[in-house]
């Protein structure tokens, strides 16, 4: 597997990287040798990075003359001297550490998204890992084309597929309760499948309209407004299939006790009792705890941030969009000369 | 041009066509004859009719056994006897016909879309223009084969065509002001883009995911799900769409004066001085003009029903969607036995 | 009665009103006199000051060092030698001045919100009516304890009034076909209900927090983040609101045939058949023109920008809100010390 | 202290308590005796139970003849014989009981909301603690007495001072980060507050429209329509609340390490680099742990379910909307007679 990482940690953020007080919150070159490049600086938010056999690293956004020390595009190396992984560590890796036993736990299998920190301390690049290195005018490209498919595929795909997950939780929390055919619950998993579905065309369209690029390349990239399109959706929907699903889950998905209390010899039997409705207490239970992961979670802020902040996707509309053929058209309907 | 006549008078929404206490509210077969059937009965809203060469005539929607004096489709000539049409009439109308000169009016080309109540009195129907009399178990089927390709154009192409002619519009009255720099209008821009391009995407992808129906036909029709989300986003996204256009082209959208009021030797010198800005006084009142036509007026309600209330296509979704397969998904990703 | 003068011209709205091409785009000082002064400029959008006895003029805006020509606040009447008033006009208008009988219309009695275009060419203003002249520090105190009571009862009470109504007009649309016990007709009726009584609810808050200002002067004004609040939500809500009474009530609320077409001898008897649900034709029709009044005229934009364009409510927020309390129990919460 | 106990367990919601398979689902009366009664059954979700002092127990909504055995409120002493609290469990649960220092957590002081599971086995609860007992037709009374202030301070006072912590915090992450005057950002501040104090509004409508019930009684409650709109604008709100916090908080709220790690000898110095922005690395990465808490948690269904589900208070709506009087307004409105 090879991670991809774009977010330098960046520092603050109305500065450029050579204006930094400490120029490690970007990744730079420190040496130009002849077998290879020396890099330092600072990734964050690195999905499955940890886990992945290489990372390809990109530069965080576009540069400009008088930057080539940040224009560097390379291949890593998981365990590559002078490269360390801070891991993220929030409630749910509490929980999980804390659990005797994975199946009680509202993710059991795949758990949250792990991300860490990646430290680059003089860490060495031969030149056959190395894409870019000063290059300045290809960095706003080359994170161009890196977005083209990874806004389609996170907004359109992957977290289409979560809410895929969460529709389906939610339907069976429904039915375990008798509320499945209630009108505001059908219309909310309406409104869930509504949402969804839209990202999901998005994507399709994304792909549909790609292009080869370069032409003659046999390199066909996702067309980029409706990968905007897709992530920007997603961003927005995912927030409202989390209220939806929560809603359906009822306090529950909040307030419930640990799953192998159920099993307790002193409180087991109440909680049998409590939480049997349509369906039987244990799968209420299980249901509730999957939802938890799911609407009482990290997924919120981290589907929002994942593939980029939104406000990157909404500029990034202003630079596709071709407003001058509208104000033509607008005008020709108008009847304005020129 | 052929127009097309789904939607009945329907009377009481909650009785049947037979349950009607007069059936005309749905058009309907009065005899059967050896060339031909005649029919009466009532199609309200229909778009462009009177300007049509022919209506190609549906049921309103399934029917049921009993009901096979409803389950009609059939193709009726414009001017053919016993057939009247009864146009719409509105404030529109009334601006369109009080005015000298058409380029005074805020879409002068093209209008309003103009509807008609179709009034089907004893027409005579030859069989060969026949195309359903008495198959109710066919009815379903061939409005939701219509209504395939109508949403996907209707929700995703029509309205998106008109959404780029206000989006031109709005850009042109933010230059013409000089506010189209500052962030908030910009965004109000983007947002209008975001909306439009998703349902541009949802059409993309109903054409794309569309499939050859029945198999071996030869006959293509697009994907339901997508359909119904490119109409669904464009009834809500269109009120949005309108709103921030009101926005940018401020208070003059509703208050401006009369265009040709500019000329006028009395009053057209103050009104050149109030509305020059960045641009002329003449294009700004154009395109206020132009503005009002599509925010302030008939295209709210009109989109949110044309292609069916929005009810039907939310509806729909609970039809089309595979809630077992992600039922079984999150079981299996929880952990659930059966 | 009396009007209230804010909005002036304003031509390019990045410049000054000093930098301004042509003036006139603003109300300014021409000439002080030993009994009064003598002002020229435009103001926009006047709702209702062609029918009232005077208008109250105030400033637009904040005004600076330099900027005392602008600094004016006086009372003028209707009539004065010099003031114009120059009428706005619409499709509606065209419709009230064709119809031949006023029951035809969508709001008979009250009719469209009437504006006009003020024109101030050197009219004379005797010193007693003139409450600020070159002022300029006092200018934005001016405008915002105007602000004050306007945004309260023009987004809390006027529409809050206006929104009854269109609920109302919907219940009895949703009566006459039989829907307005169906779950999603309901869940209409309850948004709407929501939607108003929060802006209601606003005004209430603006009104009761509201403080004597100055202090002793016995003058009371509504608080503003509260008045600001009323009008912001109002602002939103009422296009929600016209979208949903826009659906409950059909697609007739756009395609309705004229009113007395019903009395028509050729086209009357079917209109009454076509029209006839559970409700009488002749009430159908009617509540779907007054539907179409709120729904599908100028009550979109209108309602946005009336009492100032959303985004000065929003602006207002940053300067009423005290953000370092808020930081401050947020820093004592979590424990951080300064 | 002194909780308030509404929620049954209710197993299936589609069957009233009679019905049910086990009436445990509902809190019930099992045998009166002379010096009290005695109650089995089960209530949920319950806030602060264990850490109360005693809990007010009410019926769970409106009861009709023959469930009189349900209709029951009383007062019951934390740790009287028979009942048994199960506490929620979940990842913070978990966290919380990992750490070693309360000053690694989110919310180090107040933590979550802890609620449990109230088991009943036979308490007994002597008569002047009781008061219900039997009494049916008071049940929906009581409740909605209880909801009338519930749901004023829970989603206009409570989940008010929630977001205003969120608020500060967010405005903390932005100037640690340099973004705070970046357009968008404070858009996004803006929404917060707009959001909030518009809650906050409805919460301080309900009060001064409160009511003295019953008439000469000296308790004043507070008016119901207004504090269900707190509750439902409150719902929807804090969700967007979340995300605008989540946005301007970036990946870090989602991504961050531990923070005691700050003063790891390993790891720490490449932490500081990391996180050093405007702010220091150690406060940012504790503005974005409180962040984590309010917005990556449990915060979302939390505040949507409390004080109850809110189809509840849309239900309400229907029930304290005079629509008569609208509809007579807008019949008058539009001549039409009776
Ligand atoms: C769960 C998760 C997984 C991730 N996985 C990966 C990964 O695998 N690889 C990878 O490279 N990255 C990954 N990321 C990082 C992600 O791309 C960033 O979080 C995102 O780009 C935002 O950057 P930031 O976190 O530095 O936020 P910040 O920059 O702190 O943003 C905070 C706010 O400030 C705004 N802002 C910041 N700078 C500006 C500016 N100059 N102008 C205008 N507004 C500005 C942002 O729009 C946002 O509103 C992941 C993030 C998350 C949450
Ligand atoms: C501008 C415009 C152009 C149009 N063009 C055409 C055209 O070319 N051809 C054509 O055939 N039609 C056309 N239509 C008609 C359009 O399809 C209908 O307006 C739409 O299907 C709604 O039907 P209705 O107008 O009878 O509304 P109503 O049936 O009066 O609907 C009012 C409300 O009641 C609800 N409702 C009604 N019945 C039920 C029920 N049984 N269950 C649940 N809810 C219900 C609806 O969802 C809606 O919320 C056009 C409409 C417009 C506005
Ligand atoms: C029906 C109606 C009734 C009215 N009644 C009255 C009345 O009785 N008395 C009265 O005085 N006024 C009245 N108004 C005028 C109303 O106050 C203005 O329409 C409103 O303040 C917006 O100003 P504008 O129309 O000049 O819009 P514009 O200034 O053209 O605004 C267009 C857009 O540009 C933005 N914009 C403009 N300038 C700036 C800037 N400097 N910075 C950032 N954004 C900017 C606005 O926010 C808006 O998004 C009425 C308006 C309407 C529609
Ligand atoms: C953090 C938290 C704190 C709480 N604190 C307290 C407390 O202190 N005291 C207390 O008494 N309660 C408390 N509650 C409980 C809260 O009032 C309930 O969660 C809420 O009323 C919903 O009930 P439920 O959880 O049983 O959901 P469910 O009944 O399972 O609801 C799930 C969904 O089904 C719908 N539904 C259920 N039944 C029907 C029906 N008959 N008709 C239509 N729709 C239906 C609901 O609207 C919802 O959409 C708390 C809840 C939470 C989350």
């Amino acid at each position: 597997a090879v991670s991809g990482a774009i977010t330098d940690a960046k520092g603050d953020r109305k500065k450029r990287p050579t204006q930094q007080d400490d120029i490690d919150v970007f990744v730079h070159l420190v040496e130009k040798r002849d077998d290879g490049i020396i890099v330092s600086g600072i990734k964050v938010s690195q999905s499955g990075a940890i886990g992945s056999h290489e990372t390809l690293v990109l530069p965080g956004g576009s540069l400009k003359e008088g930057e080539e020390q940040f224009a560097l595009a390379f291949a890593v190396h998981n365990g590559d001297p002078g490269l360390t992984y801070i891991c993220q560590y929030n409630a749910y890796s509490a929980e999980r550490e804390m659990c005797d036993d994975e199946s009680d736990l509202g993710n059991p299998v795949y758990g949250q998204r792990e991300t860490s920190t990646m430290v680059f301390d003089k860490v060495f690049i031969p030149w056959e890992r190395v894409f870019l290195c000063g290059e300045t005018k290809y960095c706003g490209k080359i994170v161009t084309r890196f977005a083209k498919a990874h806004r389609m595929n996170c907004g359109g795909a992957c977290k289409v597929g979560f809410a895929d997950l969460i529709i389906g939780g939610a339907v069976l929390a429904a039915e375990y309760t008798g509320v499945e055919k209630i009108p505001h619950i059908q219309d909310k998993i309406i409104e869930m499948v509504r949402l969804n579905e839209t990202s999901h065309a998005c994507a399709i369209a994304a792909a549909m309209k790609g292009r080869e690029e370069p032409k003659g390349s046999g390199v066909y990239l996702p067309d980029d407004l409706f990968g905007n399109a897709a992530k920007l959706n997603t961003a927005h929907g995912f927030w409202e299939i989390m209220k939806n699903a929560g809603d359906i889950g009822g306090g529950l998905v909040v307030t419930m006790p640990r799953l192998k209390d159920l099993e307790d010899p002193e409180v087991g039997p109440a909680l049998k009792k409590a939480f049997s409705a349509t369906g039987p207490a244990d799968k209420r239970l299980k249901v509730a705890k999957f939802l938890q992961h799911w609407t009482a979670g990290l997924h919120g802020p981290g589907t929002w941030h994942g593939a980029g902040a939104p406000q990157s996707q909404r500029f990034m509309f202003t630079v596709l969009t071709d407003f001058e053929s509208k104000k033509k058209m607008a005008k020709k309907l108008m009847g304005m000369k020129e």
